[in-house]
């Protein structure tokens, strides 16, 4: 392989594969970036064998040359480095014996170990028939609406994931870490069958940093792993296996009491009220409603207590008092980007429904805690 | 103590104190930032037996009203956290029963254990009838330009420290952590008194925090101790006992060889070079010059190589090659605001020294290190 490519194309494509690398690594090969040079195409890949990013370059006049194919495996965080740090407007890259690599400008010159590119994995990076198109934008509002609800708990897996359950043209995204659940409603374009996976919720965050410009995102589903194509990248997750908690039924209806609020106001409040809450992973405070009356307290024998007022429309004139996490109370709210929400409840030992009329694909569970 | 002060303004003199809060005091009132209320005027008072800081607030229409005198001891991290989150314009204060503090607006109210005034060490924040005065920016200068070499090392407490010394009207100030070592030289007004002080790094650097405004820092030299005066925040310092070591004759006169060249452009080629350095703390590299080629070369056996190559002016046609840490040759470079510096060479075992034409108030030294 012999190359002459324009650095800052070249950084920008190694940035994006980048992603896939990890330190943690323990097969070696999967700590470098494939080089894959054949006709016309530079092709990059790198995976962590839980997921795989690959992206390619064309070769013309400005950016690229190939004087001759080939393939090498390069070190990752180098060859990001080494690329990063030349100020050279073009990089040459040879590869020399099958296994070493020479990176060179006019001053500079780097000859690195790599690693033939026999002992890399096969990775299949086909298109499946079964395919879903979901915008950057509805994507990214998944993402940021459901990603922060899952469990990082890594003894229960499934809860790890979103839950992209496909029937007809609906879309429904949940996540659960069992004591808050997020539900996104979408539509969809019609499609012929169900599907129902769960995916990777770090790996839809890592997919999600690289979505910068506006396009199509191709879902191509398969049974244990998915492809997303956007842009001139492919993105490819492991599904997570097993079966997702039926969560159909979570979501009570009539609530013994509904306030229409404004979000941030009630966002700032509870955060106030959180900085004397006692329990340093979940912040639990108490919410009282008396009326038009809110108040929301928190006390730590220590340290000293806090009150909070504020006046609401209190439509049906119920009173309530209820203690819950206000890390994840304030990670609902969140997730909300109207001006407004409602906050239902259904009694003290029932969870709360946070829900807009603004925007009603979007609805945030929150499970009480009991404080006595 | 009853009080109403200006949010902003009470917020900006807590963040210039808090940075003598240690979360790791093991004296807990040391936790606590105390609250004065004199006649006309809130003193604010933290400290962790290491530095003090004391800031005040006068009374005004405008930022603060004493309703009554007092004082009170209230925990660093709540205070500040209330008062940064607390969105009225203006905050109550009062104390109840010498060591409860209610801080309230009208929709919030905070009850927290404060710590009676009587626990707090009494601390002495006199003047000095020895003074020098420094421009903030002169300063500032002083401490981006040595406090790096200083040393982290506990255990040679005195390496830890800047060392200060003024003669007549000269101020020479010297920093080495044994490998390296920074001297700087600026002109004072002319004082009576000689001084040779060790002044803690890390504490001169927090002072450097709070220098915002343009203004003199007037330094009260004592026996144990330095107090600097800058606007209206008194800035108390320990100083390090012991003797500093002479570092007047370690900075070799007539090299073999100097090279006058662009501090960037060496600063990046260094940074390029080190990349493949072995050394994970100081990154050896190897500089050869033979005639007006200057290579910078690092080589690890298990990633590979690189070479560097910059054409130099060198007038004494000597050839030299010599290694050293590519971090501290890094910082000694970047410790120049100058465009170009000349690196005087003294022979393969012998110190490297950076100074500039453009700025002689600056002397660095790298030691070599020895490779074979």
């Amino acid at each position: 392989m012999k190359i002459k490519v324009k650095k800052i194309v070249l950084l920008e494509e190694l940035n994006k594969v980048s992603k896939a690398l990890s330190s943690k690594n323990i097969i070696p090969v999967l700590s470098g970036i494939c080089f894959e040079a054949k006709e016309n195409k530079l092709i990059l890949t790198a995976s962590d064998n839980d997921i795989t990013i690959q992206t390619y370059l064309n070769e013309d006049n400005e950016n690229l040359e190939i004087k001759e194919q080939g393939n090498i495996v390069i070190q990752g965080k180098y060859i990001l480095d080494i690329v990063r740090k030349l100020p050279d407007e073009y990089i040459n890259i040879d590869v020399i014996d099958d296994s070493k690599v020479s990176i060179y400008t006019d001053n500079s010159e780097f000859n690195l170990n790599g690693i033939n590119k026999k002992e890399y994995p096969t990775i299949h990076l086909e298109e499946s028939k079964n395919k879903v198109m979901l915008s950057k934008d509805l994507f990214n509002e998944i993402i940021n609406q459901t990603c922060f609800a899952a469990s990082n708990d890594e003894s229960k897996p499934s809860l790890t994931g979103i839950n992209f359950n496909i029937t007809g043209n609906i879309l429904e995204c949940n996540s659960t870490d069992s004591y808050r659940l997020s539900r996104k409603i979408v539509n969809l374009s019609d499609i012929n069958e169900s599907f129902n996976l769960i995916i990777p919720s770090k790996n839809l965050l890592e997919f999600a940093k690289i979505l910068t410009e506006e396009d199509m995102i191709e879902i191509n589903i398969f049974n244990n792993k998915l492809l997303f194509k956007y842009n001139h990248i492919l993105f490819q997750t492991r599904l997570i296996s097993g079966t997702y908690p039926n969560t159909s039924n979570l979501i009570p209806e009539d609530p013994i009491l509904k306030i229409n609020i404004d979000k941030d106001l009630l966002y700032n409040t509870i955060d106030r009220t959180s900085i004397l809450a006692t329990d340093k992973e979940k912040n639990i405070i108490t919410l009282e409603i008396q009326g038009n009356h809110l108040n929301l307290k928190s006390f730590v024998a220590e340290i000293g207590k806090v009150e909070e007022k504020m006046m609401i429309n209190n439509e049906m004139q119920e009173n309530i008092k209820i203690s819950f996490s206000s890390k994840y109370m304030m990670e609902a709210l969140k997730a909300f980007s109207t001006e407004t929400v409602d906050i239902c409840f259904f009694g003290e030992v029932k969870p709360i429904i946070i829900n807009s009329t603004e925007d009603k694909t979007l609805t945030e569970l929150v499970l009480p805690i009991r404080t006595y």
